[in-house]
Protein backbone atom coordinates (compact mmCIF):
# COMPACT_ATOMS: atom_id res chain seq x y z
CA UNK A 1 0.00 0.00 0.00
CA UNK A 2 3.03 2.70 0.57
CA UNK A 3 3.78 2.33 -2.90
CA UNK A 4 0.51 2.60 -3.94
CA UNK A 5 0.14 5.74 -1.71
CA UNK A 6 3.40 7.02 -3.60
CA UNK A 7 2.11 6.81 -6.59
CA UNK A 8 -0.93 8.58 -5.53
CA UNK A 9 0.20 11.19 -4.28
CA UNK A 10 2.92 12.59 -7.23
CA UNK A 11 -0.92 13.18 -8.75
CA UNK A 12 -1.39 16.17 -6.57
CA UNK A 13 0.39 19.17 -7.27
CA UNK A 14 1.88 21.27 -4.07
CA UNK A 15 -0.83 23.84 -3.92
CA UNK A 16 -3.37 20.95 -3.80
CA UNK A 17 -1.56 18.74 -1.19
CA UNK A 18 -1.40 22.23 0.78
CA UNK A 19 -5.35 22.68 0.10
CA UNK A 20 -5.65 18.73 1.08
CA UNK A 21 -4.21 19.50 4.57
CA UNK A 22 -5.80 22.83 5.46
CA UNK A 23 -9.16 20.94 4.85
CA UNK A 24 -8.01 18.05 6.78
CA UNK A 25 -7.15 20.55 9.76
CA UNK A 26 -10.62 22.50 9.13
CA UNK A 27 -13.12 19.63 9.62
CA UNK A 28 -11.52 18.30 12.50
CA UNK A 29 -10.38 14.76 11.03
CA UNK A 30 -6.65 15.10 11.79
CA UNK A 31 -6.77 13.21 15.20
CA UNK A 32 -9.42 10.62 13.75
CA UNK A 33 -7.40 10.38 10.94
CA UNK A 34 -3.79 9.98 13.17
CA UNK A 35 -5.14 7.51 15.44
CA UNK A 36 -6.60 4.98 12.49
CA UNK A 37 -3.34 5.03 10.90
CA UNK A 38 -1.22 4.48 14.26
CA UNK A 39 -3.89 1.39 15.79
CA UNK A 40 -3.13 -0.05 11.94
CA UNK A 41 0.47 0.34 11.87
CA UNK A 42 0.51 -0.50 15.98
CA UNK A 43 -1.64 -3.88 15.63
CA UNK A 44 0.77 -4.87 12.26
CA UNK A 45 -2.50 -4.15 9.47
CA UNK A 46 -0.17 -1.64 7.65
CA UNK A 47 4.01 -1.99 7.36
CA UNK A 48 5.17 1.98 7.79
CA UNK A 49 9.19 2.44 7.92
CA UNK A 50 10.28 3.59 11.58
CA UNK A 51 10.88 7.28 10.58
CA UNK A 52 7.47 7.94 9.12
CA UNK A 53 5.74 5.96 12.12
CA UNK A 54 7.75 8.11 14.69
CA UNK A 55 6.72 11.55 12.63
CA UNK A 56 2.84 10.26 12.96
CA UNK A 57 2.98 10.05 16.48
CA UNK A 58 4.81 13.30 17.16
CA UNK A 59 2.29 14.49 14.88
CA UNK A 60 -0.49 12.89 16.86
CA UNK A 61 1.00 14.11 20.10
CA UNK A 62 1.19 17.47 18.89
CA UNK A 63 -2.22 17.86 17.99
CA UNK A 64 -4.00 16.01 20.63
CA UNK A 65 -2.92 18.35 23.10
CA UNK A 66 -4.46 21.18 21.64
CA UNK B 1 -11.58 29.88 10.12
CA UNK B 2 -9.44 30.44 6.98
CA UNK B 3 -6.97 32.41 8.58
CA UNK B 4 -6.56 30.04 11.13
CA UNK B 5 -6.46 27.06 9.19
CA UNK B 6 -3.28 29.06 7.35
CA UNK B 7 -1.99 29.89 11.35
CA UNK B 8 -2.23 26.01 11.90
CA UNK B 9 -0.52 24.87 8.46
CA UNK B 10 2.54 26.85 9.08
CA UNK B 11 3.40 24.67 11.83
CA UNK B 12 3.94 21.41 9.62
CA UNK B 13 7.20 20.76 7.51
CA UNK B 14 6.49 19.92 4.25
CA UNK B 15 8.00 16.83 4.63
CA UNK B 16 4.56 16.32 7.42
CA UNK B 17 2.43 17.70 5.13
CA UNK B 18 3.32 14.89 2.34
CA UNK B 19 3.04 12.61 5.38
CA UNK B 20 -0.80 13.95 6.02
CA UNK B 21 -1.89 13.44 2.68
CA UNK B 22 -0.38 9.97 1.80
CA UNK B 23 -2.32 8.88 5.33
CA UNK B 24 -5.28 10.78 4.21
CA UNK B 25 -5.20 8.86 1.34
CA UNK B 26 -4.49 5.40 2.72
CA UNK B 27 -7.24 5.35 5.05
CA UNK B 28 -9.66 5.95 2.30
CA UNK B 29 -10.77 9.33 3.86
CA UNK B 30 -10.53 11.92 1.31
CA UNK B 31 -13.75 11.79 -0.62
CA UNK B 32 -15.34 12.00 2.92
CA UNK B 33 -13.04 14.75 3.97
CA UNK B 34 -13.66 16.87 0.81
CA UNK B 35 -17.69 16.34 0.32
CA UNK B 36 -17.92 17.75 3.86
CA UNK B 37 -16.11 20.73 2.81
CA UNK B 38 -17.66 21.12 -0.05
CA UNK B 39 -20.84 20.78 2.02
CA UNK B 40 -20.26 23.04 4.37
CA UNK B 41 -19.05 26.19 1.79
CA UNK B 42 -22.09 25.25 -0.33
CA UNK B 43 -24.50 25.57 2.64
CA UNK B 44 -22.85 28.50 3.70
CA UNK B 45 -21.58 27.38 6.95
CA UNK B 46 -18.21 28.05 5.60
CA UNK B 47 -16.66 30.97 3.41
CA UNK B 48 -14.24 29.88 0.96
CA UNK B 49 -12.72 31.85 -2.13
CA UNK B 50 -14.02 30.42 -5.45
CA UNK B 51 -10.33 29.59 -6.44
CA UNK B 52 -9.95 27.01 -3.42
CA UNK B 53 -13.38 26.29 -4.07
CA UNK B 54 -12.78 25.27 -7.55
CA UNK B 55 -9.65 23.15 -6.58
CA UNK B 56 -11.82 21.55 -3.96
CA UNK B 57 -14.49 20.89 -6.61
CA UNK B 58 -11.92 19.20 -9.36
CA UNK B 59 -10.14 17.44 -6.57
CA UNK B 60 -13.28 15.60 -5.36
CA UNK B 61 -14.45 14.74 -9.12
CA UNK B 62 -10.79 13.17 -10.10
CA UNK B 63 -11.20 11.16 -6.96
CA UNK B 64 -14.08 9.88 -6.88
CA UNK B 65 -14.11 8.52 -10.22
CA UNK B 66 -11.21 6.20 -9.14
Amino acid sequence: MGGNCVDRIERFTDDEQKLLVETLLSQNYVIELLSSELNDIESGIKAKDEHSYQQLKSLYDRLRIK
